[in-house]
């Protein structure tokens, strides 16, 4: 069928619960939209696993801090449109932000312990915003499923442990990153990068690769991981600042002491005007990062 | 049908969500069990407006403060049981404390500005634990209507602000205080009294009279009323401690500068070992308390 696109949550919601009943399934891709192949990957894989696709693009206030970049994160309403038909979206949700903030608006969902670490420490409030747009986006999808991309790691498991623990009925489904030809992560944030800070910002990927030539030689130490890494960062020249090098559990995200399979390699620089971040999940990612 | 009792989180959010799939509607009354008139009339008023009718008894352990009165709460399961079956609730909801908060827990609802006063301002925390397990609950008994008691008036007023905000697809129904026949409003907590507390107890109701008095006299000075309440409540014996004396917009719960229709006239006292609370919504709640 062809792209319907709604901007009123009511109608929204009106439709997807009467899929509910006539017992349809829907898979959710929630984006703040300027949609790349990591979008799309995304759409790609709700498409094969449900029998209705909906995706949203609302670049969500609550989630960006004071001196974010909420007012030039770069949209493209027509060219997203574009991309979500011809990957077969059903229905694209384009909220109003008055309609999910009204002014008597009030309400928040918030993750506790995984959210102190990592972004969460160098982004307060940030998964507040995430959790209470998501919980809201998903009363109004109320997908059979909803698609996440692993490059927001962090991010993934927060919302998974959010509806585990809130019981919201929802499978939450993680897909792996999409890296540029270089190996760049595809963000919506890359548009920021001039050339040559395009270039220092392969060296988050560069780490990674270094992480894991030391992971097939059977390195197990942490510290050296974390040196390894800040070494090549420290490097590029338009790295303005590492917020973190973190190795962690994939599930707990808390610090390990060995890095083994199910460990997580995440990094979040400063390069030039953007916040970019990258991971690497031990044996569960490919050995074999794109070379 | 006889009521089923159901203890399993998944096992209850199956069932509903099939009768949500058949169209069948269903009526949600959460309580923490103890059930007396009070519950019992929103019970009957579930009944009469739905398919299915479906109770939980659950005492919440994150709306209770340190120092307050969880581990004494009362507790009568069996006797719940009876009442539940008497009065047409179909299904029992009885989890266990570590279902539905299992040791990696850790996601919270908050409503900000409505929880700032009244009983909010005493008992930090509070409507935080209440808010965050009626999200629990709702989305496990995935209910058409939820039904609450305005005894809690805040407590239903912000339960209806986080099922806005957070698109949850439940309408929430308010049921007016029921009391015994002197006057007392009717809670699980009045078993803490002695039969000289449970008079000083009354002052609460007998001030809300004088308040209806005032009102039918036209008087409208919030001050005028919060000084004839404060004399009522401070002559009882073994009134403790005044929490609160409220004129507040019911909508808002913003104090008032002139009382009218709409307005909430809310108390909050200890006597005894009973912290008790009562309110008159006035010209919404009869203009006529029970003599």
């Amino acid at each position: 069928m062809a792209l319907k696109v709604i901007h009123d949550p009511h109608e929204l919601q009106a439709y997807t619960l009467s899929l509910f009943r006539e017992g349809k399934t829907v898979g959710f891709v929630p984006t703040m939209g300027y949609l790349h192949e990591g979008h799309l990957s995304l759409f790609r894989c709700a498409r094969r696993e449900n029998d209705v696709v909906v995706a949203s693009i609302f670049v969500n206030p609550t989630q960006f801090g004071p001196g974010e970049d909420f007012e030039r994160y770069p949209r493209d309403p027509q060219g997203d449109k574009e991309k979500a038909e011809s990957e077969g979206v059903d229905v694209l949700f384009m909220p109003r932000a008055e309609d999910l903030y009204p002014l008597d608006f009030q309400t928040f969902v918030e993750v506790e312990r995984l959210t102190r670490g990592l972004c969460g420490a160098f982004r307060p409030g940030h998964f507040r915003g995430v959790t209470t747009v998501v919980t809201k986006l998903l009363m109004l999808a109320f997908p059979t499923r909803a698609y996440f991309g692993r490059k927001d790691f962090q991010q993934w498991r927060v919302i998974e442990q959010m509806v585990r623990d809130l019981h919201l009925p929802v499978e939450i489904v993680s897909c792996p990153i999409v890296r540029e030809p270089d190996g760049l992560a595809m963000s919506s944030r890359n548009v920021y990068l001039s050339p040559e800070e395009r270039q220092s910002a392969l060296s988050l990927y560069r780490s990674l690769r270094k992480a894991e030539a030391l992971f097939r030689e059977g390195e197990t130490r942490p510290q050296v991981y974390e040196q390894a890494i800040r070494t090549i960062l420290e490097s590029a020249p338009h790295l303005k600042k590492i917020d973190y090098i973190a190795i962690v559990d994939g599930l707990t995200l808390e610090p390990v002491d060995r890095v083994e399979r199910g460990t997580l390699i995440a990094l979040a620089a400063h390069v030039g005007p953007a916040r970019l971040i990258d991971n690497w999940w031990v044996g569960v990612d490919s050995l074999d990062l794109p070379s």
